[in-house]
């Protein structure tokens, strides 16, 4: 049967009609949530939720490119890049391209009417050194085939791509499991042919590749490196989710977003976890946490120094916070976790100055460099009761 | 990154290791059930549960014939078929591909090992008359390519293989939504050329198609149809699957479920329905419903005449039963619903006599034909409390 | 500790000061549900959702008469009776009351500034027959202690009283388990010493009782007689609730109920069934269904005469209704589950007349007789696609 | 209507017939979970999951005692101690009991033939200083009644009940909400009139109560102090539960109990925090903790460094673990949760000696002081791929 689509993505009901696609508003039952990843913009930016490596089965993936951008849709993406193995073609027998932007053209027409930017990518498939990396923003994929390790590196900078260093502690390729920079690497950053490092990528997150980021000034990226269906490899139902680049750009167009990965302006979701440069990553963090209410606690004797405060986190991280112990809780130890997209209550104790005072705490599962944990700091003013 | 994949399949976690695929046994929070498909065999015969028509990209599917294998497994599959269409391949630009067998070796390949059967097939797709048909259990598929649109059944035939009408009631060919027999159908039957109909396609199921099946003995069969993935567009999380065809085999070979096929013995499962000729469905429907327990009530004055009757319905179904009458229920009006695999309780009174009664119900979400549901029977033997 | 109530009813944070009570806004993370009872208005009346027979420590019940306040709340009752056995107090050893107006005073002060109907009732316990009945509307509780089991009822009639037989099928004091009018019931008919009947209590439903409340023009009810926890008792998380009479009345007022229930304006919700007089009942199930958006689909040829219809089912009722087919269905077979505040798209097929049509059920889960369900008729208007 | 009971508890279909209580085998469908807490056993003993501190509308609960016992049935525990105020009952104008026992022999009672322990005990309900204590074990709570703040304790002493210093922390009565040891305390301390102390009461935790309890030996308490409903306050839903003490006896009787509190063998569970004196919270996390599988990962140039680990957690915590640092992790950064009841993979790289090795930990959610966390390590010894 030629389809009239009406798919579900996690419980939101979508109705593709024959001629294009619309959205009918969805049908939620109680029990449906959306997948949509949620974050807050942050002061200055707009926070874009990106996936820049994915494949299809124009190289091992398992999908055509259409099902890359509906799922993107379902996650609530703002940009993509399909980046097919450049060398690497196990479907050949059956999928002979020789077009390498393709994959881009196809992704590019589903996305069409839809609030997704797509990128032109290809994955530079080599043993280690260099190992893989992805060149996007690329003008012409075609061009990158047949060169030597170093020179289609150097054919990516000439195009204007941005590249980044794929999973560089990939075990199968790096038999410890870290990332380590060769005297090839150190002359392609000399040369400026890497401008951003996978620190993250599909389940794995390597400590060395973030100091390598560093060090470097690379780009901390992550993604999902998805090759069959996101749904299979990530949890959704239990609060899951693709690894995704959040990327702080002045507005969702692809010059924006050019700028912004340029500029290092970026934070990683991985797992329950938030990594990036401490100037995005507090900011981001800051913007999840709101004061809804507060409320002095009443003793037998009239007011306590007892306040609860009602936390609102507006993302989708647990954050899992340890108390910096000017003062400690009533209602918790020193590890608190404020749960993603609800509210949490917290009552400080005792306070000496009631009418406003200063929460301080180090938010364990987000990283500014290894096993380094940002602090991040929160104003209460009490309302009165 | 090449994969060592870790999918999880509606909270199965399955590991698939460098060399080849081992199950690693399922890391199951409370949260998480399995997707997979559950009926009871009936006495002589297996339930092999099966899907013969659905597609990949090597026509307008959306992956490549693995995800179709994967998504089988992970339903609790017994056989499949990939019925691409013959005519129709809209990324032929990409898949040039010329061997129309070529889909049935990947997924056979991808079934190496598992307990699955991968069956050849194919879909004939003409405008209506005669429409689409499947012809399965094919030798050779290429061999109906380039062929008018009888021939090309005829060629089906001197192959040995099964062939079923599709969604003869599809209305985007019959606009009506309703399946009719044309004079060159009439000649197909005649002719022997077709031996089975879906009167469930995907998200539809028609009366008529129904009734054709009845009155010229053909197989009744039920497929999903499926383009993009089962997740998108059946409801898995609240209870939904795809559609399948229950067939009842001697045992889970080739062999015997072409002679199940061939001598009508299916019950198709749509939605929460079940559509079959009377004796497979009862059977079915019996096999489903196990009494658990009883209980004689107690009065003030000793035992009432009120027994609770526990019904376990091992079946993934809900039954919608409505009680024939000779007595009726203390806690439920004259519809029950027995939800799927869960225990109901039934209290019924009054009982004339006590040791030994008949339940008996007629299964409103069962058809044996167009608005004809079957009746059922339950013998109760009541325990010592 | 004494209390600064956080209480937390089905993911509903309910918090109560030291001061009285005061609802913060609730902290409802994805998952959670709130479980308030929910059904439209009728034209004309308000749909009130009563429960007037529960129990507390006074007689057999086991709780404080605030938890059943408090149950009403997160049950979002509009009306309730604590209903105290006047002849049974197991706990009176502990308990030696005096006074049984006292529950209700209890629960008055409970329900201060909460948008709850408290109505003083007590249950006439006595063997059968009469056996139980309860006495709502009652100026003085204390005034039925110690009258013999006519003489009883007819000081309620004084009173002004509205009285009703209780469970009349219960096997403890009928062991058929049938609701049996003797003559001394006949009598008090006579009297006009009964106004309604339970037709539903807690788990159970009589078809007897129902059959005597149309003969005897008695008004229709439904309660939950619960003595422990509503949550114990009925699975709240699976959809269950607990039985109650929706009561029709031009207000929220005690006046409005009263005059309601005396003009036997009610339908009683029990499991997945309602109960009640063709009138109300079939005005309940239409307002309940609201024809969403259409869409006329479209075969090769342009149009076809299938047309999509989005039915939104605004109450807590999964109808169950049988199509009585004038026309058939493309999506599902003659049984239609209809499900709670969700959307369900029905295709219908082949229509004759595309702009206007009418659908017309039985529904199968709602009952104005023994074995005898109601018809239901949706005029659908199609808009252009 | 007298009960036959069908109490549902989370899902648990419990039966309770007239004549006694009898358990049928539960009704559980895919998306029910039992309630009932789960921890190991540790080396020596057994793990008794209690909660000592309980209200019933004897003093200013909300429910009778036999609800404390289904609660405490459903709830998986082995000891329960109701404490109803001495000093304190707003309800007594319905309730003049005379008898302080009567609550301990109403909940005997209805654990009869139950695998539960009923700690007879009440609350001494004092101002500050003293505050308020709970006396266990009491042989005769009556004689409690009357005395001033200091006798009473005494008097305690004398009958060679267990006590409890509850909530130090209280916020009513404390209005720092911090536990202080005035003059008072000091004097009860040095005649042996307080073993335990309360560092979790209800919804909140407090470090003074865990140092003064550190300092002075008394034994690590938490408790429920629940006065209306355990579902109501904890969510139960979304792994919540109420704070029980686990007490580490050599076997379950009241003789080993008392013997295990006297010698300070608890570990208190509350939220999702376990806090208890050193030797006892790591043996329990330990114990949680198993290695279940191990795989040596594959580099393209044979095996790699890094070995996958499955750790399952028998317990009902989520463990927020902090890598010790001798090696990092290939899946997840320096923080882990390790879920309750699941299996998690973590993937350790890289490994000088790969056929055994030592994971070490600190437990962040789990105290032996105010911000002091334990150490665990777990050895791992590589199976063969």
């Amino acid at each position: 049967m030629k389809r009239t689509q009406v798919w579900v993505l996690s419980g939101m009901t979508v109705l593709a009609s024959l001629s294009g696609m619309s959205q009918v508003e969805g049908q939620t039952s109680g029990s449906q949530e959306s997948r949509a990843i949620t974050f807050p913009d942050i002061p200055g930016y707009k926070t874009l939720i990106c996936d820049f490596h994915q494949h299809t089965v124009f190289s091992d993936g398992d999908v055509w490119p259409t099902v890359r951008v509906w799922e993107a849709l379902a996650d609530g993406l703002d940009a993509i890049s399909i980046t097919d193995h450049l060398e690497y073609q196990p479907h050949e027998e059956d999928i002979p391209h020789p077009d390498r932007n393709r994959v881009y053209q196809i992704a590019l027409e589903a996305a069409t009417d839809r609030d997704l930017l797509v990128i032109n990518g290809a994955e530079i498939t080599r043993d280690m050194p260099p190992g893989h990396a992805n060149a996007i923003f690329l003008p012409d994929a075609n061009k990158l085939v047949g060169l030597d390790s170093i020179e289609v590196f150097r054919e990516a900078k000439r195009q204007g791509a941005y590249v980044i260093w794929n999973h560089p502690h990939w075990y199968a390729q790096s038999p410890n499991g870290t990332a380590v920079l060769t005297k090839m690497h150190k002359q392609m950053l000399k040369e400026g042919l890497i401008q951003a490092i996978e620190v993250v990528n599909e389940h794995s997150y390597s400590d060395e590749a973030l100091k390598i980021a560093i060090d470097n000034k690379l780009t901390i990226m992550g993604a999902s490196d998805i090759h069959d269906m996101i749904e299979w490899q990530f949890n959704l139902k239990d609060g899951g989710h693709r690894p995704v680049t959040l990327v702080f750009a002045t507005e969702k167009t692809e010059e924006a977003l050019r700028d912004a990965l340029q500029n290092g302006r970026t934070v990683v979701w991985f797992d329950n976890t938030l990594i990036g440069k401490k100037e995005y990553l507090v900011s981001l963090v800051q913007q999840s946490l709101f004061i809804r209410q507060t409320q002095v606690m009443e003793s037998y004797n009239g007011k306590s120094t007892v306040v609860s405060v009602y936390i609102e986190n507006k993302s989708d991280v647990d954050y899992i916070l340890e108390n910096q112990k000017d003062y400690s809780f009533y209602d918790h130890a020193d590890i608190v976790t404020v749960k993603a997209n609800a509210v949490t209550m917290l009552q400080v104790k005792p306070l000496k100055e009631l009418k406003t005072f200063n929460l301080r705490f180090k938010v364990l599962n987000a990283l500014t460099a290894p096993n380094t944990h940002p602090l991040i700091s929160l104003n209460v003013y009490t309302t009165q009761n």
